[in-house]
């Protein structure tokens, strides 16, 4: 029989037992790469900017030519044309010269600065007077300032955000390497369950777990499966068990709160390949399973939508992450407590909660019922873990909340 | 002319010069509500749970037959039956009996708390002995414990999350009025500037706001139409915004670095409805244009990418969530400055900066390069702000960063 682990084990098995997929990297166009997981890290192949310009509208000049200068006795320089924007600037400045440059047009060979026009007097007759000297560089930007190629851009892992997306596009990168959205299967289990469309008859509930999981997988950029409602039938569990091992990366089953189920889906996962897990020290979620058939994670979450929802973000996502390739790191926003809250289990206990702001203060509430469903998912905003070795904490304590 | 305006100032020059759109509700499929902006207040039509169940596996009973029972006195309660997973319990307990539930199961009449499975010994006679006393309600939850009708489940304004869809699910909710995805034109001027995937000739550049933004607009949950970039032309700029104008719900241009054609798409707005205003006290992102054609906004971003993604960040984005009725809560993460920081300008600074952690501490380390693009926007995780009172900050200072 295996022993119930604790958080922390469950994460360090699942980066044992779990590799990224070696066949997880598609191409895709750079307007769909948003959200997505860079599959490889990105270089630059060119220079960025690709000529030196300037960054007012002014003068390209030598600074040299300037040195001196001030209101009372400007530098007077010959304006010998000017550099149009989209246009390249491939004639030498003479020295004692200068050339109008926009903001971001291109310097000429032998300017080595540029003046802005609120320092420069246009006296009409093709001369210009300098009030301020320059010095070398001032108001440039050089050939390869902001990249160079090879220099890397992103790191492999990263979720792509659109400021991310911007910077691939400066690169002329319009083809990007993203891990592909894994399928994943979702199966929810009881006699009890009826889809969220049909109204439940005496004693039967709708199945919130599949819609739940779902939109979880969808928002973690992975591609739900819906397997639809099994009953508690151990040869019609194996049988979808099986099919959705086959045609998906994973798979996730929920519900089976009978014993009886629990026990059909640890031999089904144990016959299709081993059993890693049997019950995690957490609450809620202590009935969890989780399995693999080859590197396929098949995954037993708890029937109750919040425990499910719970388990599913500390362990089913990493694990999926794990399996993409992506970087697993999550902030936190730091809120006040706004009552004290009891936790003496010794189990780490995961705590949904609402946020709002009072004047300066983020306040964390949270979210209390009696084994409530609707309250505790509904409108909450995150969630925040009390350690296992922590009977509780006061009003005003300091808890990192995890965002939804 | 108008004046510079500060960003506070900016943000409630929108709130009264924007209403939300009269016309922005649909409805959407519960599958495909995930991350749109609920358009009404949602509130339960039902009772959940719609039956009194049990949260444990064991036996219903009325608790007064098991007061005083213990270890060595069990109470012996005659077995009536079982109740099955997804059947009603449509049958009065009579006093003094029990039947078995399963966790989730339903409550018979006549019993008020359920014993759990532990706490009983079979005798397999028909009876069971209780070892532990139960009390009214124990291991119970009642009918519309979690909700009941007219109970408010989730504002109106909200961003759905799994969690919520998980929830409209359980009360039965599968078709969700929300906010319709505003369409945003987006137009890139510039003389110098050439599409991602074309390769930039001597003085040319490639149009990275035209990605940016369309990114960025997607990940907001607006749906992004590009009209291309267009060459610094006042006809053609004028034709390109009116046609963007009666298309769109809200138009972004931007570039125009030089004077002439900022000027430009001043007369034009100006022409089309109502100049707000011109220029935002912030840096980067000071030549910024807002005006209206009716409630529909149409904006100049500054030509910079980094200043444009900055503005659109703080000011278009809040723009676009009003006109959409979404709740505008932005939270922060907290970090420490991995290095001081200068800022004495007379106008609010926007960071980039990366976020990276060391033992317990997450650490900001701003994103510092010369008028960069590539390396301000790719790889930063967000933004922090420098208010116009501050002169800088110390190493070590706490700062508050917006995520991307």
């Amino acid at each position: 029989m295996l022993e119930v682990k604790t958080p922390a084990e469950v994460l360090a098995m699942i980066r044992t037992e779990f590799a990224p997929l070696p066949d997880r990297t598609e191409l895709v166009p750079l307007a769909e790469a948003l959200g997505r997981v860079l599959a490889e890290a990105v270089a630059a192949e060119e220079y960025v900017p690709d000529f030196d310009r300037s960054t007012v509208d002014g003068y390209a000049c030598r600074a040299a030519d300037t040195f001196g200068c001030s209101d009372a006795i400007p530098a007077i320089l010959p304006v010998a044309g000017q550099v149009l924007m989209g246009e390249g600037a491939d004639f030498e400045l003479s020295r004692g010269e200068c050339v109008y440059v926009p903001t971001g047009g291109a310097i000429p060979q032998g300017a080595d600065c540029a003046v802005m026009i609120e320092y420069t007097e246009d006296y009409g007759d093709g001369t210009i007077g300098v009030m301020k000297p320059g010095a070398p560089g001032m108001n440039l930007i050089f050939r390869g300032d902001d990249v160079f190629p090879g220099k890397e851009i992103l790191p492999a892992g990263r979720v792509l955000t659109a400021q991310d997306v911007g910077a691939l596009a400066a690169i002329g990168r319009t083809t990007v390497p993203v891990a592909r959205r894994l399928k994943v299967g979702v199966i929810s289990t009881g006699d009890e369950l009826v889809p969220p469309d049909a109204a439940p008859g005496p004693g039967q509930v709708r199945d919130v777990n599949s819609p739940l999981l779902t939109a979880m997988l969808t928002a973690f950029g992975a591609q739900p499966v819906n397997y639809g409602i099994v009953v508690d039938d151990e040869p019609l569990l194996r049988r979808k068990l099986e099919t959705a091992a086959r045609e998906c990366d994973a798979v996730i089953l929920s519900g089976g709160s009978s014993v009886g189920v629990k026990d059909a889906a640890c031999r089904i996962i144990e016959s299709m390949g081993k059993l890693l897990l049997h019950g995690i020290a957490v609450k809620p979620g202590k009935p969890t399973i989780m399995g693999k058939a080859g590197n396929k994670p098949l995954i037993g979450l708890p029937g109750h939508p919040v425990a499910a929802c719970f388990v599913a973000q500390l362990f089913v996502l990493p694990l999926l992450g794990q399996l993409m390739g992506r970087n697993q790191e999550a902030y936190t926003v730091t809120a006040e407590l706004t009552e004290s809250l009891g936790a003496n289990h010794g189990r780490e206990q995961i705590n949904a909660c609402r946020l709002r702001r009072e004047g300066d203060k983020l306040l964390a509430a949270p979210v209390r019922s009696k084994s409530g469903l609707i309250t505790q998912l509904a409108g909450a905003d995150g969630y925040f873990v009390i350690s296992r070795d922590c009977e509780g904490l006061p009003k005003g304590a300091q808890v990192q909340v995890y965002l939804y």
